[in-house]
């Protein structure tokens, strides 16, 4: 098979856009897919700085690449989550990136802050992925609220917007159907906007376009993601986009095109503000509040218990 | 495993239901699931009588076995649909099954009326399973309309009904999301209720009723259905079961409580009428009459393109 560009030998074969690139112009064709992306969904201009959430995994470290090549102006927030060498790896290759490419980059640890993924497992009833969630959320908010960033970008790709869109029809959770989609505007004064440029972008595609690019990335995948639903439901689409080619992109796409109109004015109304850190939040207290009190409870749970145990 | 109703030894486990019967007790349960689902829905009363669509299958004779057992008033209607063994073998179950519970049947053969599936799939360049829906649901709705029925009743289970929403809902196709529900009503005067009192039952427990009750049916499926989309789309919901048991039950159920609300109002309107035949129809021609047309231009082609083939 030859390029469709530049009918060299092709080495990327992309089945759901029936075409195949050589390495440069599959570069090419990434970052110009990205860049209409951007520019359709009108998710930021080139005035704007954008904050790019870095994990250190393929999706995000390949997000930053491309925009940072396309001419955007950008700076990245990494935050170690503390699980183990896993979280050590994440951190190095990340901060590795930026110093290569004279980057900026904001690393939160939260170990510092009391609120290590391992620690906020332990203490509460939350599955890691859930609590994991919740902070990266709150953090992520905060950062690019306080450090002055108009837009936050996500490297959520196609798989990942599929696979939740799935997740969401299958418990037909309304709420979180009314408000997917790959541009989330302020909604609350310290909320800013959230784009996912990459969300038509197949996980195939950003590793092929990470290895060419010989982006240095955390192969593995967390520890804590085991079984996790959301592989379960990328493994359920699988197959079905092994079947029928094209299903998880006609999924997202028909979805924003005519099936999420349905839900508009069903997603709960604007946020209010949480009475504890001023963040926006659903109820009196935000989500990480919520976790917080959970975590500080069972501090003072502890030695209250072990005291109890010596007076018998 | 003990029976839940009767504590002897378990034959039957339904893992979504987190209980487990014995055969006496299974078929009492399945009976009385059906019934709460015929009263709770309003599908019919005991003063209607029932036109059950049997193929020959499983669903279908176990859905009219139920009935008849809840004392319902009920008939069959059967299309021989002119595929061969598979065909003759469904129609001499069916009318086997008829013939020794005394009940009445009606039953039209599809070659008689020039539109057996292979012709028509041979004549026009719709699939097998496209044209056979088409077909089937032209003559159950006439037949129990003609016949003076109130309701038809179709054995669709709960994996048809879970898979035939997530192709809706992969394709947003939001017009069938409108109108996916277990009681359609009558929406023109030649069509007649359409209810299905299995949407709820599992494919494998009327599997396991039919065997219990030994009820003789065709075990084959479709020589046609090889491949077929909606068999992609059990098997992924099958793989989601697996791993998270009662995924396909609160699918559907969920969908009917809260999802189904969203697109209500988006079910295209009533529909006219088949300005060839009478018939319901979205457009001037129903489906089955444009697909007559079709069948019918092929005829007419065919003979002139023999002719012309003899003049050079």
């Amino acid at each position: 098979m030859k390029c469709k560009r530049c009918r060299r030998k092709a080495e990327v074969h992309l089945r759901q856009h029936n075409s195949a690139f050589c390495r440069g112009c599959f570069v090419f064709f990434l970052q110009r897919q990205v860049q209409r992306a951007v520019e359709k969904q009108r998710m930021f201009t080139r005035d704007e700085e954008v904050l790019v959430a870095v994990s250190g995994g393929k999706d995000s470290l390949a997000l930053w690449d491309i925009l940072a090549e396309l001419g955007f102006r950008t700076a990245g927030v990494h935050l170690a989550l503390g699980i183990g060498a896993y979280s050590q790896a994440s951190t190095e290759k990340t901060e590795a990136f930026a110093r290569a490419r004279g980057q900026r980059l904001i690393t939160v640890r939260l170990e510092e802050e009391g609120v290590a993924i391992p620690t906020v497992v332990a203490a509460t009833h939350r599955s890691a992925c859930a609590a994991c969630g919740i902070i990266k959320r709150h953090y992520f908010d905060r950062l690019a609220f306080e450090y002055g960033f108009p837009v936050l970008a996500t490297g959520h790709n196609l798989d990942d917007e599929a696979a939740r869109l799935l997740g969401n029809v299958l418990h037909w959770q309304v709420r979180h159907l009314a408000k997917q989609h790959p541009v989330m505007q302020s909604t609350h004064e310290r909320f800013v906007r959230k784009v996912k440029p990459l969300f038509r972008i197949s996980e195939y595609e950003t590793a092929a376009y990470a290895f060419l690019r010989g982006i240095d990335y955390v192969v593995d995948e967390c520890p804590n993601s085991v079984g996790a639903t959301q592989l379960v439901y990328k493994d359920a689409l699988n197959r079905l986009e092994t079947v029928m080619s094209g299903t998880k992109l006609a999924f997202v796409q028909e979805f924003l095109r005519t099936g999420r109109q349905a839900f508009v004015g069903h997603s709960g109304g604007v946020p209010e503000t949480c009475t504890r850190c001023g963040a926006p939040a659903f109820g009196s207290l935000c989500a990480f509040c919520g976790l917080l009190q959970e975590v500080e409870a069972k501090r003072q749970r502890r030695p209250a218990a072990s005291s109890a145990s010596e007076t018998p």
